[in-house]
């Protein structure tokens, strides 16, 4: 930090350039045994089916309203690409927003008895304060829907609207009886891990990050992108080592596994954050008072 | 915007809602007799015809190369998006920016005189800096090139590359033999004039602007979207009625019309800046210091 933020150095950076990329599923809170979305996916799935029966009877509807999230686990990318149409379309971008807030509002992780949003790590927290202390701007980079993430990363994060990219449901814009609306329309664009994220980079923020976190391989191609530009660069991965606290996977998981990217990140002398042996905390408790 | 930065007040935004979006061709600087990145296209053309003459047997390029711009203009959507293709990819983006640089140093307004970054409107650019310093945080949304308008967004408008969205031509990550790079191929998307500009906004900064400012029909729904919103809103529209000094073009013109667009702010009571009247000044002459 010192040798990019100081003036006359070598490696000084100025702030505009001073551009921080973080995945969000598993780097900045959990994404096992699922990422949350998918249950608020499910539970959105429910509350259809109880105006709308017939999805009980639909595939690929069926499948995850007998079984859940293992249910889901079952699909292929396309079903769930139809499970997010009907779910997260259909509505105005308002609606949609209120409707996920409401949903944190109140879902609890089941492990954890917790809302999701308290499930924020606390280091990346401070991580993320540090920063922008520093005057970084960080900005997400993730598969999941930008405006699911959009809803609550302003009061979590402090990362606002238009620092998170994500998959997105189009929208259609309408002149309804009291003006303008953006409906949300059943066509989805997915933001795809690898490759996609450093793509996603340079279309949303038209520069190379010099500091980016994750913490799975489809984060790598972000992590060698942001690592092979000029001057001083940081560049970290979060190894999930900590099955009391939070979770313990990597090679063999199938959400976020990470097993490419850690050879690159020893290879290339990246930081590896060890959740276990590393972090304090995780997660505050209850009674803490927010940062 | 006494009222939206006065804490107590019924109308004040807090700093993060102050989000304010404009225009680029004929808001921010000229668009007549053509958009400037055309300009840029026919010259690049030209330059790959030398490297590659067949170009100049093959349509649509024969086009433009034997009538420049006005062998442009006779182009449809379609050819123009070949045109674009051809002249905007095959490149990394640094090489694609460094093109364009090159290009904004050397090349010069035939009627001016004058490099086409020094014809950014000067009163523009006060109100950009006057929001600015009122924490505003301002964004371009054209359909222009995103990566052409980034390349001069911030030493002209001080608006960083992450504030502008336009059209895009779509990149791939390859691991070259000195490290990754984004390559641009060639696939346009198009960020189109009219409802593709809330949507735009929508999908890059998801939340709705307090203060949008265009000047041509391809500029209404955002403004319309804009006035919409709850409290204080400022909706602003350049009307171009200065040939001796700049353009004088509105109802008839085949670039940037304003006709729909005028009545509605006539109607909705927009804030009409009329060139010829209300400017003192529109471009500083060479001998005038920068801002």
């Amino acid at each position: 930090m010192k040798r990019v933020t100081e003036r006359g150095t070598v490696d000084f950076v100025p702030p505009s350039d001073r551009i921080a990329a973080f995945d969000n599923d598993g780097t900045l809170w959990p994404e096992q045994p699922n990422c949350i979305q998918f249950i608020f996916v499910v539970d959105r799935l429910k509350s259809l089916a109880q105006v709308n029966p017939a999805l009980r009877r639909t595939e690929p509807f069926r499948t995850v309203l007998a079984g859940g999230l293992d249910g889901l686990a079952t699909l292929g990318a396309e079903e769930i690409i139809e499970i997010i149409k009907t779910t997260q379309s259909g509505m105005s971008t308002e609606e949609f927003s209120g409707i996920v807030a409401e949903w944190l509002g109140t879902a609890r992780d089941p492990r954890f008895g917790r809302l999701y949003t308290d499930l924020a790590y606390q280091p990346m927290l401070e991580l993320l304060d540090y920063l922008s202390a520093n005057e970084f701007k960080s900005f997400i980079v993730s598969g999941t829907g930008a405006d699911f993430i959009r809803v609550f990363a302003e009061e979590t994060y402090r990362i606002p609207p238009e620092q998170v990219m994500g998959s997105t449901t189009a929208t259609e814009f309408r002149l309804g009886e009291t003006g303008p609306v953006l409906m949300k329309i059943p066509q989805v664009e997915v933001l795809q891990d690898g490759t996609g994220k450093p793509v996603a980079i340079d279309r949303f923020i038209g520069r190379r990050p010099i500091f980016a976190f994750g913490n799975s391989d489809g984060d790598a191609e972000m992590l060698q992108w942001t690592a092979a530009g000029p001057g001083a660069r940081f560049v970290g991965l979060l190894h999930h080592t900590d099955a009391n606290r939070e979770w313990a996977y990597d090679r063999a998981s199938k959400v976020g596994r990470l097993d490419k990217a850690l050879d690159l990140a020893h290879a290339n002398d990246w930081t590896i954050v060890d959740m276990k042996n590393d972090w304090k905390i995780v997660f505050l408790t209850e009674n803490d008072s927010p940062r």
